[in-house]
């Protein structure tokens, strides 16, 4: 991935020392994807320096290729030698830091040896949009995802349980090349539905059932985010409607992300749907986030969010419902804005829908 | 899990009101296994208050069956009501941090608002020795890592890619139960097996191989932890050596654990048979490591350990050899001090090997 932009991204918001410490930013500023360093990056002379400790140094000159001309690697071994290097490289200068990319111990270590000072990190901000590498990755996440949950629901998911299907879903991303899961999978059925944080069970999936299916890949340090709700059989009238209404207001929030639009927009295009049928009050979550090195990433819409999207930022449009005794609902796809309108990474159909006769998986 | 006798223990090493903020912790204190909490302790009056959100008070009040006399669950929603009810049930008292559990961002408003009183936790040490329940949770995850490693290596590893035996062996300890790998499963064959910290890749397994296979299995929060080298068809006579010594330092290393030896004789054990085949400096890394909520706890076994195996404490031993060019061996087995012995939990035998020709797996 060409990371050979991003320090100047970097620089081009914040002056002065600042100490990395969040292993995604490093990942994300250098291209390295160990699991340990630390990143000093001079955003005055736009010069970084890579601190990792023996173990890496082979894999860091590897990975480092493409920002080569701004980040030397020093190796590092024990807290001890660290704090010598940094003192060299800072000489008499103070130096930033985030205090929620560190512990408290950590910054009492730091804070008696160097002038720190602590700001929030630019770096989510800068993550937002995402280059050509970057959407490839969430792409070829998504498309993963997509051809795992085809293959698990045409092989039937009734007779099963949540588990079961949560274990053969990990397993065939892993099998077409995921480097891992994009998060840990949800398979919610029948009442499970309704809570939308709900973890896999022992729970067998029966006729009737709702099947909430939650699931991402993890293609080089980028995930991907896609839900579906599989009807299995013959569902009720009243899960129908609820069905219905939610797939509304999936396509009403996709329709409203573009280039410029606010946050709360997308999130008022959902609720909208759902105040009309009245059941707002059973849709008790956001309606999407940004999605990248974490699964999780600004911005969050809600009615709160004043973020405007950009060109190329990736973001999720999840709305859900959810009714106690019934079950729940929840349609989400993973997209990427493009100019006027976005386009959609998660192509699996959304009106996926299983027998009711037990089979194997 | 009973965990009754928990918060006593902790109350008998502590005095004053402990903010307790690692999950594992909480875990181990209460039974509570959600992902957010907070957990406040008296240790006075031995009370103790698990602060979660609404989203987790059904499985707060479910999971806490064996704390209830001492944990009361209080429903928060976000920081304000938080600060509120730590406000209340503290008084004008300090609280006591571990600065490591929290970052500085959190310890500066902990600060703003409260006395704070940092000190290291009493945890790690608490949690060296296991009872009953925790010991059968790590066998029954060395147990499944067990089979699914004999299933893999008797379906054939040569011709596969480290990638895809790493897949194979995380399915099929899921598939029997585990509820997730109790560790990044590391893959290594070859010369790859020089490299202790070796990540699975595309590289294909040959005749003539040594392969590494470090696994493991979670099962109701506990993680198992195995290595094994694999011999495929016919390998050098250098790495039957290598292969050789490592088994013979293993033994030795197993054969010093006991209750009351010290960390160091542990490591010593195995150091000798090194030295004395003259390789001690192709071992670069620790004898062994305490397993239980973390994959690796405290003590961590090399010359400079100073502490005392206590009975049901439960331990890695995992001397290994590492030849630039050759390739690697490593030999772990967990075990659990039990007397004047201990109890090897992981049972898949030693001498594996493999045919040469290729095979399905």
């Amino acid at each position: 991935m060409n990371v050979s932009r991003r320090l100047e991204a970097f620089a081009g918001v914040v002056s002065g020392r600042h100490l990395v410490l969040r292993m995604e930013d490093i990942r994300w500023l250098t291209g390295f994807t160990g699991s340990t360093a630390q990143l000093l990056v001079n955003a005055d002379s736009r010069e970084s320096w890579l601190l990792v400790d023996g173990r890496y140094v082979e894999r860091a000159t590897e990975e480092l290729r493409f920002a080569q001309s701004t980040t030397i690697v020093q190796p590092v071994v024990g807290g001890a030698l660290l704090d010598e290097v940094l003192q060299k490289l800072l000489g008499s200068s103070s130096i930033a830091v985030d205090p929620a990319h560190l512990t408290a111990a950590h910054m009492d270590t730091l804070g008696a040896k160097f002038s720190v000072e602590k700001i929030a990190s630019p770096c989510d901000d800068l993550r937002r949009v995402k280059d050509d590498d970057e959407i490839a990755a969430i792409s070829q996440a998504a498309s993963i995802a997509d051809a795992a949950l085809q293959q698990v629901v045409a092989d039937g998911l009734c007779g099963h349980t949540e588990k079961q299907v949560r274990v053969q879903l990990d397993y065939l991303m892993k099998l077409a090349g995921a480097d891992d899961v994009g998060f840990d999978t949800i398979v919610a059925t029948g009442v499970h539905g309704a809570r939308p944080h709900h973890e896999p069970t022992d729970m067998i999936i029966e006729d009737g059932h709702g099947v909430i299916i939650d699931m991402g890949a993890l293609v080089d340090g980028y995930r991907s985010d896609m839900t579906r709700t599989i009807k299995v059989g013959t569902v009720s009238g009243e899960y129908e409607h609820m069905w219905d209404t939610v797939r509304e207001a999936q396509n009403a929030g996709v329709a409203a992300v573009r280039e410029g639009v606010v946050g709360s927009e997308v999130d008022a295009a959902v609720c909208a749907i759902f105040e009309r049928e009245g059941v707002r009050h059973e849709y008790p979550h956001g309606t999407g986030h940004g999605v990248g090195l974490y699964i999780h990433e600004p911005p969050i819409f809600s009615s709160r969010c004043t973020a405007v999207l950009g060109n190329n930022e990736v973001v999720t449009v999840e709305p859900g419902l959810y009714r106690g005794g019934v079950g729940g609902v929840r349609i989400e796809d993973l997209v990427v804005v493009t100019g006027n309108t976005c386009r959609i990474l998660t192509l699996t159909p959304k009106d996926l829908t299983c027998p009711r006769s037990p089979q194997t998986i």
